[in-house]
């Protein structure tokens, strides 16, 4: 048994029954799971520290709602930013939702935004990740989502919307 | 001026150019950014620790090659992957490329999988994260990206495709 | 020049002025910092996920203390915790404090409970990283801390001593 | 029943048997646990990122002991270090080490250097966190550890003392 059929093997070993081995995988797509309406409070701006500027938004409350799951979002989170040197952003969101059936879903929710507000290079995509408890909504801890984040008019809100990578 | 003007004014000081507060975004596509070809070692299996099942895989070389970038593969990173007690498993890959006019750039790759391998439930879907230095490359900075893995037939390799997330 | 001359050089221009190349490192020790007063609100159990049990205690508001510093703790943070299969607890605090200056300082506190509480086998620590801006308490990101944790008698409040690893 | 003694009860539900209701704790102390001698190679330089400047030092190999365990360290690691914009450097560990019973126990090291080597400012301090297979070493699990780091005069080594947080 040479070294590359102990590698394959031991990987198989290690890695077992996590990996298939496809010929060719599908291109990803895009499936829409839901969309959140996440009110915010007022930022909490520390300034310029060793790592770039802060800003933390306050969460404070709001509702979600798609094809298979709705509910609120609770208060008492926050989006934690760091202004990079490059000028882009990049978002760190720590929150909870309910589901209508009272389930507690934990979010942390990535986000890089770039680019000018109102030009063709302005970017903003999110990529939350869930931690569903074991249960009917656990689906949220088998798959990545990425999404779209916009600012309500008034300033005091963001509309999320969340879609599975399929 | 009430409170809901001085939040909307204080979300627009923190997060200032961030956020812009479009009508409607456009719903997001992806655009295939590159394919890279990663050779791996043996697995070291620690065993079930306190969070789980443990696998760390050592990332040993290989190469990538895109329409905008191409190079190599650096050895001497890894995938730390967690089998969760759902059966499905986090993978935490770190490791470096190297653009074919040398520049180095870091790649924090979390990918998901879920489901059993042959089966429609199968699911491996990953999303890197890069951190490129200012200059040519850093548009992989200014985006997300997500991607599909698969193991090659011997078990030494993965193929990894990445999407930029439009 | 010998490959073992090009890694030390490589190293000392890698992590110039990094670290020193000293002949023997002092035995850490702690030295005070402060003494917060954080209050608590009601913990939202999610219940067992794939990674364990999850508990998120809301963080209310609060005081700290200390020779070099003081303020308050700031409403809106959490402490996201982690009941692992082994019975012990990974804490993880995320919330900001103000100094009576007005500087907001972003408090991250990684802790880690195991053993019965009342027996010799209790451990409860912390180690608590701030980001401070640059200015005044900027110390603040120069240094590791350390500290204990203990609830008060009513259940509402803990009470963190921050100790400078030295 | 009033909603404080609501919310001592749900504190106490929540992180039930997690936290004691100690008069007072005692101060923290250090207990050496074991030392590590890490062999390191060139380092990888991506230079600057939007997040500060890069260092990736390769982890090599080494050997570690102490009184309650001993063994050596894997290669296939590194430490990727941020240079940060008031000078300091955070570093990030990430490696494996093997106890001589052939346990597998993975280690992340966060570090914070500051000041001047050479002058009284100098600060470099550690505190690595452990991940061991439930078994003989997972006393590693459950506490924190704090630790110093000295290059050695070659700058082909690191060496680590880490001592348990008491």
């Amino acid at each position: 048994m040479n070294r590359r059929t102990v590698m394959a093997g031991a990987v198989a070993a290690g890695a077992a029954g996590v990996m298939a081995r496809a010929a060719e995988p599908e291109t990803p797509g895009i499936a829409f799971a839901f969309e959140a309406y996440v009110t915010i409070g007022a930022a909490e701006t520390p300034g310029p520290t060793p790592f770039g500027g802060r800003n933390r938004i306050p969460i404070t409350g709001g509702h979600f709602e798609g094809p298979a799951i709705k509910g609120k979002v609770l208060p008492g989170g926050a989006d934690w930013q760091l202004v990079r040197s490059d000028g882009a952003v990049t978002l760190e969101a720590d929150y909870m939702i309910q589901a209508d059936d009272g389930t507690l879903i934990h979010v942390h929710n990535h986000a890089v935004v770039s680019g000018k507000p109102g030009t063709p290079d302005y970017y903003l995509r999110c990529a939350p990740v869930f931690e569903a408890p074991i249960g009917k909504h656990d689906w949220l801890n088998k798959a990545l989502f990425v999404g779209t984040v916009t600012v309500e008019p008034k300033g005091d809100a963001v509309r999320v919307r969340v879609y599975k990578v399929t």
